[in-house]
């Protein structure tokens, strides 16, 4: 406990901390303040993710490499997942597909894009492993196919309501969720040399104990659900007062949120010039999005949600995540870096944005 | 004679031969039973597939290289030509189109995602000769842009119907020939010593003598003429009873049963860590559907068919062809293979086959 | 000016300059014959192209690294631009918008087929540098994308005609103009290494004399907008004489003709086994229409145009910069090339330029 406080003091990001307990007493005292709350909130997850983020890490250093990974694999992008599941029960599809969206666009260009350019600012050139980034980037990009394929084909059909899109997307988790499973056992038990070194070095700090990482993972959850949904109850209002779309919202906003604390130690990984962890942060989690978080909310909305949710994403959404991973493909394919090429793929997302903003998908 | 009765006796593959009269036989006898007559013209298109490539091979190394590659480049897709004819002329385009489509996308994905779980399984990582297999995925891709750019701009402009397509479809056939023409004084005289060591490992066996060779081409050309003629004529039954679209069938069904031969060799070559040979096979096939028996399909469709045939497609199949030509350039251009990439790689084709199986493009 | 004139004698594409004075007298003489004056102002306009060119050279080598390959890089499209203006002025978006998307297409099939098979047909195989051609590839794609993106989102979202996205053009053009901007502060300035040999190779004649060369500039520039101006007031007529539309015109006449000069070179290159500075110049030109000169047109729309344009092309030119990009990515990533890899760029190239004739887009 004593080493979580420490861990509190000493990282600037986890101040935010404080943010917490005021949205959650804001949410009952200024009801109708939806743009302070949701301002509020963006704050108060933030360090949440972080601390997410690093208790995992605590406990899948303690309980071994294979357990350990399955911890880090399942539990990585916790943020995201408990977001979407609160806008889920909310009814809000199209916030929830965004951020499933803008998750896997972020990850991919802002994430690599900023790693590269923050590195290349550092370092003349820098080299990185192609094998383990080709493989990453191959991945990404069949898991990517893999859930954009029922909306081009039932888009470019022009069948995007038709009834039999719901059991084609569920079948499609099962079939994606299935392919999730046989990646981790792909790297974490016959393949686990390819990745262990990207793993091992991403942890430096102290793990912390077993007892007080396991409460905090747990506390932590919940109070990602409480600030949650004030977050998602007040976003509406404040995408109104503040001129945004839903679309923009989820995209940029809420995907920016949740990947906060992996772009902290992707960032400071490319400083080091260890560009091999960026890159395997960036891709690893963007795969993660696409074929864990989104099939597993595809079979909750069975459950919690009005109605189930398809896999299918708007034409504009479609175009980015493709976009995003054949830049990754390309970008990691030649194995070296320098500050430009960072320019170049925030240039890109920079444009998603602006078009998002001025162009929002029609509902 | 004997030592193809020898042949037949030792490869498991051919003894289902047997069920070759039994359609022919069959469609006399009950000629109702449509359902039946299609699952039995189903077994005995791929004994006389497997046979048609044999004996192919036989000829071709008989004949010495330069006239054996010719040879083997023009008939090693037979058995998919005569069943597309066969369709063109009952004036079943929508089966026609999705075969050639169908066809190109089971030989990237499935052959290639086959042979790398196959050897994956059985070595833990596997090399291959990344400079051919990327000169052979370009040319893939190239193949598959010319055959498409023709559907994605009278799609996307909405002009899908219009008269010009058809003037189009035609100046296009005869230039993509040339360039399969081009292709083979590529691969056969000017720089063969690039393909060489491909083709020539991939015969182990005796070849027969050169009288048996060219007899049994032409007697198993007849046949599969024959059945194909039951195939086609009691597809669209059993589709309906099966609950099977034309797109489906063509797409899987046709696709896979006109591979089965080339699968085997792809397959067994994967299993021998000759990645080399079965990524060679697998592209070069895609290819030559692209460049050759398409084209020679739209122009046949003005001697026999009903009406000229375009070379559009529907959206969807567009979508997937452009995707498995991605999909392939990126996996090969790492030059390296491990059991996962096949699993993901099959995925791509089970989500393909799920979408059109649930929902089958509109006619 | 003993020099220039040196020049032209042993040059005989400058021969052609004598249609010059034709075309200027010819405006005046028979202002009815539109189809003469246009074909006479494209024989006038290839000279002067290939003029500027040299001379843009010779002044870039008497100033110097920096400033010279600003200037190189800043006047290397000067003929596309002025033609573009003289269209913009005109109100001739259809053909400025064909002209763009014309030119990256050309350069980079064209150029980049024509130097390969070139190439090829004097060398068996050719190798050229991956890391130099990956680089400028990747910053094609991105700069496409960034191109593309708007029209991409626009029209599947079906708002091709939204206000919104006159707002979105200008603000896009800004950002590419400022990443075209940090691109030449990269390649000048902080990895000059990277690029300036083939720079340095691409001069081999003796430079101009300073004050010659930049008065040779000014008149060159002054006579290209004035034979551009009868090329642009006669494309229209001249198009429907001979049944082109202004998208076939634009797409590929002007996007020849612009790009004339390059071509040359690029293409003696590739003979002389030099395909690094064929890769380099076609790549880069492409990249400069996409980062430069499109935005720049953009921004002059405002002033000299009736209304503003907007940076969205028709679906099909989409599909077919989109295309380009990665053909280019594919291609050059294998650093090898052959006579039969020109083909198969050049025919991606025939069967545009096909498409385009025989359906031109509906404006």
């Amino acid at each position: 406990m004593r080493q979580l406080l420490t861990d509190i003091r000493r990282t600037p990001l986890l101040w935010l901390l404080v943010f917490v307990p005021v949205v959650i007493y804001g949410e009952r005292a200024w009801p109708e303040a939806g743009t302070l709350l949701f301002g509020l909130s963006v704050l108060a997850i933030i360090p949440l993710a972080a601390l997410l983020s690093r208790t995992t890490e605590s406990v899948a250093e303690r309980t071994g490499d294979a357990v350990g990974g399955l911890l880090n694999a399942t539990l990585g992008n916790l943020t995201e997942l408990v977001i979407a599941i609160t806008a889920l029960q909310a009814g809000q599809y199209a916030l929830v597909k965004a951020s499933m969206a803008g998750a896997i666009v972020t990850n991919t260009l802002f994430m690599l894009g900023g790693a590269f350019l923050l590195g290349g600012l550092k370092f003349h050139l820098q080299e990185f492993n192609r094998a383990g980034a080709r493989f990453q980037s191959s991945l990404l990009f069949i898991a990517t196919i893999a859930l954009l394929v029922p909306s081009m084909v039932a888009t470019s059909d022009g069948r995007a309501g038709a009834p039999e899109l719901q059991t084609l997307s569920t079948m499609l988790a099962v079939l994606l969720i299935g392919g999730y499973a046989l990646g981790m056992l792909f790297s974490l038990v016959t393949h686990k040399e390819v990745f262990v070194s990207a793993v091992h070095e991403a942890s430096e700090e102290e793990p912390l104990p077993m007892g007080t990482a396991i409460a905090t993972l747990l506390g932590v959850t919940v109070l990602v659900a409480l600030v949650s949904e004030v977050f998602v109850g007040s976003v509406e209002e404040a995408g109104e007062a503040l001129g945004l779309s839903p679309a923009f919202v989820g995209f940029i906003v809420v995907a920016l949120v949740g990947a906060a604390a992996e772009m902290t130690t992707a960032f400071s990984a490319a400083r080091k010039d260890r560009l091999d962890l960026s890159v395997s942060i960036a891709l690893g989690s963007a795969s993660q999005i696409a074929l864990f978080v989104a099939p597993v909310l595809v079979l909750l909305s069975h459950v919690v949600g009005p109605t189930p949710m398809t896999l299918d994403f708007w034409p504009g959404a479609v175009v980015m995540m493709l976009v995003a991973a054949i830049t990754a493909a390309l970008l990691t394919s030649g194995g070296r870096s320098a500050w430009f090429l960072g320019v170049a793929v925030l240039m890109v997302y920079a444009i998603f944005g602006l078009t998002l903003y001025i162009l929002p998908p029609v509902q």
